[in-house]
């Protein structure tokens, strides 16, 4: 078998063997195969696409490219959640220790922010000592006795796909469907999950623009999970505009905290109780998605939710007072409302611009290695469809800098469209696929 | 401008502006831009194709990626010849003393055996002591003196298309239009053709196969000419039989001899009077083509277009007793005639296979540096549509090697289809394209 005679089979519109893509994917993953030949590869899987069975292939060559996690003997039924990435989405800080409130144990592996995307590692480490470099046997110690893990990659899960994701960003080629869904999968399939519940946004804030490419996406990461052997749902939510209010680290892990206490902003809470809810059922905790709402609302208003939260910071070191008391979290010196300049109703928010300005003002990287600062960010009032009078404040800025909070003020005017007359409220999914 | 927003756009089938393409090949020459960024921009335009527009800037962009040659104080009118390659394509041995007897100064740069493919500096190195190793000024010098040069490439024509070739060749990025049209404009540009032949081979021992995509070839490559503001016109021959006889280098050189006397293969001599007479059209020596071809067998069967080689050969140090006794080129130890297994017509003769018996003879390179034997190669007794006698001789083959001289028999064999009902010849031309 030669590289050069699998891009041509893929060039020619051929379908791999499991054999091709497995010598291609392991040649690459041990540096037998160089950048040039997968470049060209990865464009011709780009332009030609993969069908269900090479996408499951190619995952599954991922997966063994390196490491795979089993922590069978822990929890018997692994239950993972996957989201695809948007603003002010802080879910797994709520949805992580709510779910192991209920005795399923979550060891989640979670990544920094990417772009105008926020990362939940980010978010927990604007905790003052809150670790997310936790050893394999760490890892596996705290799941058992705590019930709940929320760290980084302990092994390097499925090396090929961080291989390919970085020569992918130079090479043109990141937005191939096949290449998307292989790539989270794999992650999700080496870290041993036995079911995912994948939380795909669509939106102006998100990856995918439109609910037929979600869903084609979706379909496409379900059946590599089937074919793989692993249960997997779908929500397909809404970005167009930022998830809750909160957007910036400490800010979201406040407004983690309130969701915790049974309060937060209600388009928040209710993804969180949706999302719980279908990762309580493929965990078989409830026998319907119904049931598990009502699960995840007894363990939000009980407290117990937060509880396990509190646990888990505890368990990675984090300082349990910044939590019970959010005010002692990294606060920003400048704190400015931004007011509307007109009455009227809000007819559209550029989430990913939202993210951006956040970004900018220091909550995210520009590029890998960065220092973020936790304080900064912004808090979002009102939402699309909502009635705003003159005057109002639409955001508050909380920013460390002078010239950058003129900046993001600005910016944010520019992500706020208007509509004289009355708008609907967008929708927070948009359907579940199974 | 960014190297991946370049690939971005081609892959999206949008039209690569000139400063894009001069951005991404001037960069990619200057190694700034990586092989893995070319591999998929190669593979993008493979799969999405190049207008004619952007075809021509590719190849000016690759003309001016290293120096250009300049001849205009030597030949005010630079007439050049090329062959897409093939079998027995020992044309430039005789259209170039023919054209230069003329007095149209031809200074030709030529190149070694690929593949199936003979090579024109090959051929002439079965000549003991035949330099092509020569200097740009002993190049120019030469072409005032003597009129006529044949030698390698003496400056690094068109560098980025060498770099391209090079990894084209290992990404499944070979059989792209635009890519083969412009990497053979490219040399012929830089080493300053005002006009030139394009002689375009189709069949099986062609790279195209079909009559369409070689006329296809040649409108491109006679538009990038165009555009370039070189005249341009195309043969589109056949390539589906070795082109006269010889097959192997000395064996060539002595056909080219019989040629240049006014003898040598019907077919051959008549490829080389048509090729030669649009060179000497577009050189203005002549106002037709019918002119160009009662010209050219004038100084066949005068012995002008002969002395002319014989000045070539003198001028470059090769010794011309062995080309006035052919006998004295390098002869094989053994040398077989190998019968017809049965009576009938020649229904169709395998050109690359018979071509790749040559190379493993030992006539050409099965790797690039390889060392060649110059005597060794094979006669064709017989054409497609010839009736044979079983037992007649189908072929000579020259060897110095009983275990390959076997094989060859053996290869001999396969290349050849019969028919008992009488086949009709196979053209030597297929058209001209202007």
């Amino acid at each position: 078998m030669r590289a050069v005679d699998i891009i041509i089979n893929k060039r020619d519109g051929k379908e791999l063997t499991a054999e091709e893509i497995q010598f291609f994917v392991g040649g690459y993953a041990r540096g037998e195969i160089p950048d040039y030949q997968a470049a060209a590869w990865l464009m011709a899987v780009l332009l030609r696409g993969m069908t269900p069975r090479e996408t499951a292939d190619l995952t599954l060559a991922m997966v063994h490219s390196g490491q795979t996690l089993d922590l069978h003997d822990i929890a018997p039924l692994v239950v993972d959640k996957h989201s695809s990435g948007g603003v002010g989405d802080k879910v797994s800080l709520v949805v992580a220790p709510l779910v192991a409130a209920s005795g399923l144990p979550v060891g989640k592996m979670s990544g920094r922010g990417l772009g105008f995307s926020g990362g939940t590692l980010d978010k927990m480490e604007s905790i003052r000592g809150y670790r997310v470099n936790l050893s394999v046997d760490e890892f596996r110690r705290q799941l058992k006795q705590v019930g709940i893990v929320l760290s980084g990659q302990s092994i390097d899960l499925a090396p090929a796909d961080g291989m390919l994701y970085a020569l992918r960003d130079v090479t043109g080629t990141v937005p191939a469907l096949p290449l998307i869904a292989s790539s989270i999968m794999s992650k999700k399939i080496a870290a041993g999950a036995d079911a995912i519940v994948l939380d795909v946004k669509v939106g102006r804030g998100a990856f995918m623009k439109t609910v037929d490419d979600a869903r084609t996406l979706a379909q496409t990461m379900i059946g590599i999970g089937r074919d793989a052997g692993r249960k997997c749902v779908a929500l397909i939510s809404d970005m167009n505009q930022p998830l809750g209010c909160a957007v910036g680290n400490a800010l979201e892990v406040k407004e983690a905290i309130d969701t915790l206490h049974g309060g937060g902003p209600a388009d928040f809470r209710e993804h969180c109780r949706v999302a719980s809810a279908h990762m309580l059922l493929l965990g078989r905790k409830v026998d319907s998605a119904e049931a598990g709402e009502k699960l995840a609302t007894q363990l939000l208003d009980s407290g117990q939710a937060w509880e396990k939260f509190k646990a888990l910071v505890r368990a990675q070191d984090g300082d349990v007072d910044m939590i019970e008391q959010p005010d002692r979290l990294p606060q920003a010196r400048l704190v400015k409302d931004m007011p509307a300049p007109r009455s009227g109703y809000i007819a559209g928010m550029n989430a990913a611009e939202i993210g951006l300005t956040s970004v900018e003002l220091g909550a995210g990287r520009a590029k890998k290695g960065d220092a973020i600062d936790y304080a900064v960010g912004l808090i979002v009032h009102r939402k699309v469809g909502d009635p705003v009078s003159a005057g109002e404040a639409l955001f508050t800025i909380h920013a460390n800098d002078e010239g950058k909070l003129a900046s993001a003020k600005k910016r944010l005017h520019g992500a706020v469209e208007w509509s004289g007359e009355p708008v609907k409220p967008l929708p927070l999914f948009y359907g579940v696929v199974e």
